[in-house]
């Protein structure tokens, strides 16, 4: 048996969180999946830093990024948006593998040379998508591939939140254009843009054209001190909202949206297809389950996608038993590490982020210029 | 008890059935509405005429609206788009009500000369958006009038049918840009703005911009003999399906869809709203429910809208008896006919429904030039 | 042509309306089914009397129904339970074919007079189990008899209701043993057993043995005046609720279940069904609905309907136009009227309706004796 | 920091890795949890057992339990229903506190022998009872315990799988009386009976009385070799389906129903309750979610039980993300350890598992004698 591939960990918050608990569950349920030893967890704040590696199970902490990337077998970037590119970019000049949350990074000229960086190494870099490894969108695509829709002419995709609609929420960073890129737009519809290249981008082409309009509810935010007084209020550069319409190469019609506004709706990401055969729904709050209609059929069928033979289920439990939203971390960092072991491309790419990032970028130019706009 | 009131009715078919149906529902269950007699059948084809007019309980058949629309107390426009305009206006030129089916007329301008004829006319000119009269539409009103949803930030309304996916469905009247106008757009999505602009007119003011995309997925359709062997194949002129996304006057963001391609879906139009204060969804083909967040609820709530004190329910059947498609014409009929025998306005007036066209034609203009366009 | 069937009703309150209404509605929508005259409603108050005939369309009223059963060509019978033998069994004896609302009788052995007049009788002598007329349980009846569902193993109904949680609801004759011989037992019950009958009946064969249970959860109900003030209070002898245990001729298992305490239920009728190839679900609150798992599905597919190939659809409207739930009494008027006409048997016949009541007399004894009881 | 409390464990599939896993995440998710070590994993065939052993994270095997369990601070007893008795009792005489999954015991006097051992040893004995730990049950024990219910009056529990339908699914030790009791009975009906017992034991009081049914539909089934041909048959000596009638100590009306031969279902364990006030309506497949009636609500409000104000939510994920089926065993494990650390009770105790099996003993002899028994 080989070493284990050590892993340094930039972020130790939500995503932090996810990452370490995929790695740790690996070895139960996907025992041919790479070994590999939670090494070093870096971030700014020591003491928060070595309680989260105490959990976490890393064995190491450091402040400094740059002093890890080339020490350990693998690079996880989970810090937020505006510190994708330079970490990423040299790890993978250092020849360290980079799986790197999404969206890709707040700008498109930062996506590029992220792209080119994972161009010129020959180590996989890969963009955290993880809703891509929900057995139910696994299996979608399925379906799909196999041609059970027909030629695609409609594609539905909304993420809805509602964390915002209070207009005392506490500012964040995610709210801030430097720190963030965009709001609702990068944040969610990057996973929805993503998903939908995913499902459809064989069969109905590029997205080639977009019309995209982005909105701020709320122009400023408080920050509050530790008893809960309003300490100051910082203004909210980002979009509450965004929607767009898009045309695919073979004509399919795109109708996209997202909101933090969307009341009573906490992470309700919805995608629907109707080809010329069938068609299917699937919501991320019901994740395990997939609306089909195919064939013969005349409705759509609620198919629990929880079969022996359904993508990763095999190494879960029995039909019926339901999994949740971490499982479809455990399942990509699976796919990852088995690319890295492998020394084989891991799709998404950061090439497919960039992609992605090429779509999101034309929903904001197209909302500035207050007309359609080309994706590339 | 006063002479009832003679009805003279253009079209015998689809919506000819409806409102006929309705007006023999009335005295049953609405003995507040004035009287009526189902008087003369207008349509071209005789022998088809005389048949409905047995059946649909009229008196008398012409072949000839002209010679009808002074000698009826009431005009009912329900021919095809191309007709509305020319009937309509002179009837109210002749001092006689007019109920014209939707869309109001085929373009813009013809839509205005309507307007412009119901202005001058002192007696009601109403557009029959029948959807407006389905009790849960109604009460989904009184939530949003009473303030539950709070400040409206999201309006979503979609219309979809399937019914043209199959390319060798028969070509029609509807598909041929003189005859109908557009396609989708003005059967399906007329209703859709129609609605909205109902439901949060007045909370979220006018649709102040609009960006559309108009798509036509099969270019032709076939005729067919009545051995069903193809005839002849005659061109699709109009839009097998559109979308758009709005701006409200109070920042509120609006996308609209409807499409005859939507696999599975037979006449699914849906409409959700959220505010800051809570939300609805709404679904034509459930149309006896409502899911309704208001208050201090977590999650939508599934309103059987069947109470004594609902809308119009009162007429009809006890708590959890649920109403069809059809009683929406009766309840529209019964408010139309009010208005006329008490003189005063019905709502929705042509003035209205123009307002409607607007949003169309300013979708059709956004599309063509491939920008953000003004409604008005 | 010939002349009309002149049509005496017994009845004018909730059924009174439901059938005129659908009297009404059979020449536009059913011009194959035989010409109607609506001639005497049968009373006890004058006045209520008189001015539901002119709102239902009688031009006669009577308040002894022996001086109308032999003057009428057909006699309906829809008042309150205790009424229902006499005057059936003296219509059928007179020759005038009988429709009867449902429970057939308060007792098993009134029920099993009316069937024996019945069967003494040439005319028919139909109950009216207008659920059986649902477009969705005449499609399923269709997949069971086709053979879509296999053996039939479980069959689950249940009929929830909740007008009685509030234990300040006033008395009414259904809460009286003597007028209503049960409660939600033979009010709601009755529906269930007589669609289970209907629709595995062959299949599955009869329901041999049962075990059952009634429950009075209220004792006494307020009886009020004009302003409200309750007047006295009267015993609730009738069940609140049942359930029952069954087990048919092939073995399959069915529960049963009824309650007028079932909060947020107001007139949930459902009906589930699992067979070895496939099984279906079906709620009255959505009529226009099936739940289908047949073939290689894997998850319950939910069939709108609404198509013109399912049953009585193509006498209304266009796929996706959902009908409500008055609709079942035109169609079961026009199956009954058509059978007269004919001179035919109808189905649910009063020996059809006996065997319902046997079911349901042997859930009482049951529920007396503590003991599963067989049914015949 | 204490020394971690070391594991025995006999079973080590199905069961073997739920509770492994649970045993796994505690430390990340679950600081406050007491430090346990996977210490020896029990079976009889020693490579399989290895196998386990190392996947599970245990460092020692035995194949003798009688030696392991006064060698550990815990024994998990996660064998087959027959093995339950015998090693519980004797861990439980040796000091030892128990984890035994559920039912308690094929027959009640197996039971009585342990909530007899449980009540002479005064460390915990827990019986595996997971479903009391879904965050939504907790959240619905909280609402019924606050009187958001009112007075209960309807308490319906059924449990449907599907994986024995085929008449060629291979026989196994759940279809065998003397190793598994009973079938869909003990296996599942124990699941309810102890949910239902949990959510309204002190509002609606003991099930007083019951009325069983159990049938099987298959009375043999094939043995297969290595290539899939038929070795042999084995007789089924247990119940494929169950269905109950229950009365409460206050009057509610139970009913209670599970098969393994419910088409479509793979594990639908739905539990729905009314009250005076009330309601409320569960389903495992979507175990995220609660519908709940309270208040002024007029319809099912759909809760998604995922905020972190929601019993164990705060240690996962936010809002929207949701957890799956494996989630209620780490709660569980949680709870357990923390009593055993703290020297506390557990809930549900070995005492309220014997008084599900009272239950569970009712209705088996109902069945026998086809009459109501009482439970105690």
């Amino acid at each position: 048996m080989s070493e284990p591939l050590t892993i340094g960990m930039l972020g130790y918050r939500f995503m932090g969180k996810a990452h370490s608990n995929a790695l740790a569950r690996l070895p139960m349920f996907f025992p041919d999946a790479p070994a590999v030893e939670r090494h070093t967890l870096i971030g700014r704040d020591e003491d928060a830093l070595a309680d989260a590696a105490d959990r976490f199970g890393f064995s190491h902490t450091a402040t400094d990024w740059a002093a890890v990337i080339d020490e350990v077998d693998v690079f996880y970037n989970l810090g937020p948006n505006h510190l994708h590119a330079e970490p990423s970019i040299a790890a993978l000049e250092a020849g360290t593998p980079v799986l790197c949350e999404k969206p890709l990074a707040p700008t498109l000229e930062a996506a590029e040379a992220m792209r080119d960086a994972a161009a010129a190494a020959d180590v996989p870099a890969g963009c955290a998508f993880n809703y891509r490894f929900v057995p139910a969108i696994q299996y979608a695509k399925r379906l799909i591939e196999s041609g059970d829709l027909g030629e695609i002419h409609h594609v539905r995709g909304r993420y809805l939140q509602d964390w915002l609609v209070d207009p005392d929420a506490e500012w964040a960073w995610r709210m801030d254009a430097d720190l963030a890129g965009s709001g609702a737009l990068g944040d969610l519809g990057a996973h929805t843009v993503d998903l939908v290249r995913f499902l459809v981008g064989e069969q109905a082409g590029d997205i080639e054209r977009v019309s995209g309009h982005l909105q701020t509810f709320v122009d400023e935010r408080p920050v509050y001190d530790d008893e809960g007084t309003v300490e100051e209020h910082r203004p909210v550069t980002v979009d509450d909202a965004y929607s767009a319409q898009a045309e695919f190469a073979n004509g399919a019609v795109g109708t996209f949206e997202a909101s933090r506004f969307a009341t009573g709706h906490k992470n309700d990401h919805t995608i629907e297809i109707h080809g010329s055969e069938g068609g299917l729904k699937f919501s991320l709050e019901r994740l395990n389950e997939l609306e089909v209609l195919t064939g013969e059929s005349r409705g759509y069928e609620t198919v629990l996608v929880t079969d022996e033979t359904d993508p990763y289920v095999d190494h879960w439990w029995p039909p019926g038993h339901v999994v949740g939203w971490e499982h479809t971390f455990v399942h990509e960092n699976f796919e990852f590490l088995s690319a890295v072991d492998a020394g084989e491309e891991f799709s998404p790419s950061f090439d497919e982020a960039y992609r992605v990032q090429e779509v999101l970028d034309a929903i904001e130019r197209s909302d500035d210029r207050g007309a359609w706009v080309d994706v590339a």
